[in-house]
């Protein structure tokens, strides 16, 4: 297995939408556009999607290259052959979140009502709302559910709002450094980063894109404000300490002295040219009426998820709290849902889920490798009742291209198994009913059940497939080594 | 003992320097003049002066009230009559740093030079500068040494730099929540706050006061920023929740919807109104710089320090960390001072040392009660020599108001003790030598001695006074139940 692996070139596609988008406010947002990537292939069952969700100034390019860069998406660490989402088993989506800036429709693009750009036109959005912009783009791509929903930060969020607003889509969620709901030091540095944007005075009430001015000082301001926020106090001494840039001594002026001040100016003024500032109001927005809680809550609000989870905290990301986090997965834990929390040992601060490749590879694979039974079968179910005759089984073993098929009783119940095998016996014993040549000793396994356990009886016993079986041992659907091995043998 | 008593009305005094002060950078500070308060009498010795040092905004109107003011200085809490700066005891000096706008000289002001307003011709300080101005102030009032010197934040610094600058002078040290250098996070914080403000369009350059437009914009914004981060996520919590102000369902637009939005816009802009944008530069330019490190090395350049000192850090101060405050602790220990070191458990971040009375009562008091005898002893020097005769000493007692002469041999070492009764007893007996009458079992004491113990020691031999001698029986000073009780007794 090789980091080292590339997806090479993508491209970015355009969903564009035949119907409005209804908003949580009320409001409708006119067939808006969705940007998004798909890396890997998505395979004949269509049981090996991974839905990647993006933060706050993300974009659906999260991995390979475009033409001409110089440096590949954005969570290409974690993306690609034989990475931790596996372009070789996993059909990865990454799309860009309405409201932004990137390609789907957000505040600078053209409102159909008025064709003038949207500016403050454009509707509030909210998370629930880019939620439901993903699935109109799952359900165009005729993608049934989702193996997986990852996500950090603000895209941890969109994967929370999607086990809640989509239960039986979702069956596996990653959430990284992110929360439930945004707190108020959250809402704080977001206000002031929103001020100072709003205070510029080329931001003109949010109607700039018709001159050549844009309020770059404001947006440049925000971003270095935020910027401090995804570090912690221990990397950027690790990174730049008090060392002084290109100069040994202090000019004792309020120039950028130290190597942190050039840092965090630089990535201010580079924000401004691929970050629209009527976007980053938005979607800082849409971060502040985050709360998922019913009446405060966690419990009660996180009681629709039935989602195997992964909680993944950063311990010395202070924005979004490894405290938080454990209040997630206790919550969670009371409901009884499936739950695997993980800290992050990092001293990166809130960026470490751009950074921490090694451990994350090992988390994620780990809890990916863990999958249920529910999470990759055929929910298909294909039987025959225990009076049927051979002609029948033959015809219908051919017609579904299935070597085993389940004899159920009239209740439905199974008896048995009958194979290819079982009717070559038929033929040769002139045997005319089913009865006479299925297997009664037949194995079978529940759809709770770990993939691991029952790869493990299916090589003990040398075959192929199972069927998935109720409490009531009424026959749900069927898992073969296909259906796993396209996803996890490794 | 009440904490509910003022000291009432109080005034600011001028101090106009007739002589230039000589900056770090080598710049000089034409005759500064140094607005500064005071609490409490000055005692006879001059061995009662506690010197408040301010944070960043802070000014010298500590304690007690101005007329017409809505609300007391800005450690009333802590500076009173039976509070733990008491002002029925210690004479409590506060003075507001050079480079602000509270009535010591900064930019804000005219250049003599010019005649014009300093702007940015205003030289940059450091926090050794704004020490340095203090000791002028002392020197003025003719103060000979400091009881004890007491600051949080930015004053901690000033606290720490007196402690180097002048070892002789400071007996006893409180640094509350603060540092020894400005780490990486902390200049970070600066730099985006002074972008904000220099990116203010009314800021020009610095040159703003001639017109009647202010950098209030800028200067609001990095107000906004700062209180975050002097508030702890917990606080925030606890104070504004995720509560909306005077609404109750989300107006879905870009107003102030969260209550901990309008009330940092109202920090912001109430601040705008009493502070001076350039002074904001000024000072957090000077926090920038401060450093006090050898080479990287706390240990080396603590090394100067005689005073006793008290650390005080504050649990959840994100911003002036605990583990910061308990490095400097450490390298005092192994330099052996006499540090003590308490943790204020707070949630309310690093504001918690203008907040948490209670805490800072107990740990303060206990401190100033455990003062050792060089903080208050006299170091006048009155013997005789083991061979003076009865009329001399009776002179001398006369002459010096004292009641207790030590006698010391030919090394000046202590011999003895001659005192007002062995005087009667040598006119009772006819005696002519000091030898004859002068008690040779004398009770004494060193500098470092506690006056704890040494008030325990008097009481039990029912003595009011002791010698204090070094470690070759020198006497060095002498130390009476008047010093201690002027200080200590409560």
């Amino acid at each position: 297995m090789s980091y080292e692996k590339s997806l090479g070139t993508v491209d970015t596609h355009y969903f564009h939408m035949d119907e409005d988008l209804k908003l949580e406010t009320g409001d409708i947002l006119k067939k808006p556009t969705i940007a998004y990537e798909t890396y890997g292939v998505l395979n004949n069952e269509k049981s090996n999607v991974i839905l990647v969700c993006h933060a706050l100034t993300g974009d659906a390019h999260a991995a390979g290259w475009h033409n001409g860069d110089k440096k590949p998406g954005w969570w290409d660490i974690i993306i690609g052959p034989g990475k931790p989402l596996d372009t070789n088993r996993y059909f990865i989506i990454c799309s860009n979140v309405i409201g932004s800036c990137k390609g789907t429709t957000g505040p600078s693009d053209i409102n159909p009502d008025t064709g003038d750009y949207y500016g403050l036109d454009f509707p509030i959005v909210t998370i629930t709302d880019m939620v439901h912009a993903q699935k109109k783009l799952i359900d165009h791509l005729e993608i049934p559910y989702l193996y997986c929903v990852v996500g950090g930060s603000m895209g941890g969020m969109q994967v929370l709002q999607w086990t809640l607003s989509y239960p039986d889509i979702v069956r596996n969620a990653i959430m990284i450094a992110s929360g439930a709901y945004s707190t108020p030091q959250q809402i704080a540095f977001n206000a002031v980063e929103r001020r100072s944007i709003i205070e510029d005075v080329n931001w003109n009430k949010g109607d700039y894109y018709h001159t050549d001015k844009r309020p770059e000082q404001g947006l440049s301001v925000a971003r270095m404000m935020a910027h401090i926020t995804y570090l912690s106090n221990e990397s950027m001494y690790e990174k730049f300490g008090r060392r002084l840039q290109d100069k040994n001594t202090f000019s004792y002026d309020f120039s950028n002295e130290f190597q942190v001040e050039s840092y965090l100016e630089h990535q201010g003024v580079t924000f401004t040219q691929r970050f629209d500032a009527n976007s980053y109001l938005y979607l800082t927005k849409a971060l502040d009426y985050f709360d998922i809680r019913n009446n405060n809550s966690l419990e009660e609000a996180l009681k629709p998820i039935t989602a195997r989870m992964l909680i993944m905290s950063i311990s010395s990301d202070w924005l979004y709290t490894h405290e938080h986090m454990e209040d997630i997965v206790m919550a969670l834990r009371s409901n009884n849902v499936d739950v695997s929390y993980s800290r992050l040992n990092s001293e990166y601060g809130h960026d470490a889920f751009l950074i921490e490749n090694g451990q994350m590879n090992y988390i994620i694979s780990n809890f990916l490798s863990k999958a249920r039974v529910k999470d990759v079968m055929s929910h298909k179910v294909i039987t025959l009742t225990d009076g049927a005759d051979i002609k029948e089984a033959a015809e219908l073993m051919m017609t579904c291209n299935k070597t085993h098929i389940p004899i159920v009783d009239t209740n439905e119940k199974i008896v048995g198994l009958v194979t290819a095998w079982d009717l070559s016996k038929a033929i040769a014993t002139n045997a005319e009913n089913i009865e006479d040549i299925m297997t009664r000793n037949v194995y079978t396994c529940h759809e709770n059940d770990s993939i691991f356990d029952i790869t493990t009886k299916m090589k003990e016993h040398n075959i192929s497939g199972l069927p998935v079986i109720d409490e009531e041992d009424k026959v749900i659907g069927s898992i073969t080594t296909a259906h796993i091995s396209n996803l996890l043998d490794k």
